[in-house]
């Protein structure tokens, strides 16, 4: 069994990564080899089976066939530019978000492998004219270039899965919070910034009111998703692969009434309330009454509470 | 007011032509030029303004620069590879359906002219997982891979236009019938052939029951339509700027029993009955029961009956 993930340096692909080194087999074999691909050289991980860290430019089809010329068994394409990165810089959310991804699958299907490609897609595929709440066969009407490159990502995973060339497997991933490290260029970063920033005692700027309402699930639980959607049996994922990855929606209010809750009145304090109409405008196109029914039906869970996730960065992450 | 019809030569890209040529002005200004872009030399068109044919491979970037360089004021995307081809040659439906259709998307984008585009879709984006009746809003689960080529099309076509590049609009047509001229590689040319040939006094094959239902639409009705959606407020469209086109569906043999009524009982005769395990196959993943609303409300319409459809095609095309 052998395991790439691209986009193994970001958050989630580093967690993973730990995750399966830690769990030693996949899919009922013992894991022989794992490559770490991203666009800077992803942090080395401990195993008891050699790691590799390459790096790689999805948006480069010669570089993407010589990595998947490793002929990897399970493959992540967890590599993104995140919303409002593209939304800024249309040509590279095009050029890594949708080529990147294209790249990928075609590199797959001339290698001729077959092997299950887990991809990570996003919430912001849904928005604009669709009636809440969102279901699994609700119409993908995104409103950012970021959540069009995903939906574009899933059709492609579908239909390379549907003629043979591979098994693919595409969970449209909640705001992941509370997110470790810095700060990024996605829309949804304040999302984890008002929790991370003051638990490690920084102020952070929450740029949307105490009633926003949105959808969350940790780290460690989307970990273990990634990993039960890479070993549900094909038959079961049916003519759509591709499904959102459950998630809880709560007010801004009440992720910070749970920080209070975990780790008492002070963080709280940190955060200063500062609209921003930029965000906004991203952030109030996304959705977040969600129906997760395929993946809950196939084992997929969320987080049972906020506080999870609060108690889940203290002891994970918090430097 | 330039216009440009790429996919010129083909059916509806001609009759579009001649109707334009026909009326002569196109969203309140007089149509001063028209170019027939397509793969081979598209057949002239008498009009009162200068009429160009052109050569265009949409699969290569260059040869689209140099035709979007015309600067039009009106752009018609109707060039494809039809289902079955795309079924059978992967890479082509790929190069032409999405690489093609971007490609002009990018040469419009980088000119920077923000022309109205006209995108042909297909109702082959629907299928899968969804429920009866297909919404404005249901999830696009394509079964084909120019089904997926097609709601890539309208995702592309939607986000370019949500970031002013142009201002796109998309029609998913059902299928067109009674088409006139040659078979083609289309899973549904027989919904055509079974009523054509047998009016030309010649046999043709129906590869499915009596009892398949589809929606179908005749040329003159679809030209008309395509019409009206160029000319429709670009603020009437909201955010989801493709929709279908309204069909009526009905039963082979409501089609045989309208030929029937409208040319006498030799007709029906010509048909052999022959089923084609690979044809159904395509077609039997398409969906019928369409609830056209938004294009209705915008003013679009289905043909009143089958009848109709035989007529037009005795009128306008029976050589």
């Amino acid at each position: 069994m052998k395991v790439l993930i691209i986009g193994g340096g970001g958050v989630i692909g580093q967690k993973l990564a730990r995750k399966l080194a830690h769990r030693g087999h996949l899919r009922g074999a013992e894991i022989a080899h794992m490559t770490l691909a991203d666009v800077v050289n992803p942090a080395p991980i401990t195993a008891g089976f050699p790691v590799d860290v390459v790096r790689v430019d999805i948006s480069d089809r010669a570089s993407v066939d010589e990595l998947i010329a490793g002929r990897y068994d399970v493959i992540y394409l967890l590599a993104a530019i995140v919303s409002a990165h593209a939304e800024e810089d249309f040509d590279a959310g095009m050029n890594i978000n949708l080529f990147g991804s294209y790249h990928v699958f075609e590199a797959v299907r001339a290698l001729g492998t077959k092997p299950v490609i887990v991809f990570s897609s996003s919430v912001a595929v849904y928005g604009g004219e669709v009636p809440d709440p969102i279901e699994d066969h609700t119409f993908l009407n995104p409103q950012t270039s970021y959540g069009t490159q995903k939906a574009i990502g899933e059709l492609l995973l579908n239909d390379f899965s549907r003629k043979g060339y591979f098994d693919g497997r595409g969970f449209r991933l909640p705001t992941i919070s509370v997110r470790p490290g810095k700060p990024n260029r996605a829309a949804s970063s304040f999302m984890s910034s008002i929790i991370r920033e003051p638990l490690n005692g920084e102020e952070a700027i929450c740029p949307v009111g105490p009633d926003f309402m949105h959808p969350y699930l940790s780290p460690r639980k989307c970990v273990e998703n990634l990993i039960l959607g890479t070993e549900v049996a094909a038959e079961d994922l049916g003519q759509n692969r591709c499904m959102m990855m459950p998630g809880r929606a709560w007010s801004i209010q009440q992720l910070v009434d749970a920080m209070t809750r975990v780790a008492g009145p002070e963080p709280a304090k940190l955060i200063k309330w500062q609209e921003d109409a930029a965000i906004q405008a991203i952030v109030n196109g996304w959705r977040y009454d969600l129906n997760a029914q395929k993946a809950l039906r196939l084992g997929l869970s969320a987080d049972d509470s906020f506080e999870d996730n609060v108690s889940y960065y203290i002891e994970d992450d918090r430097p």
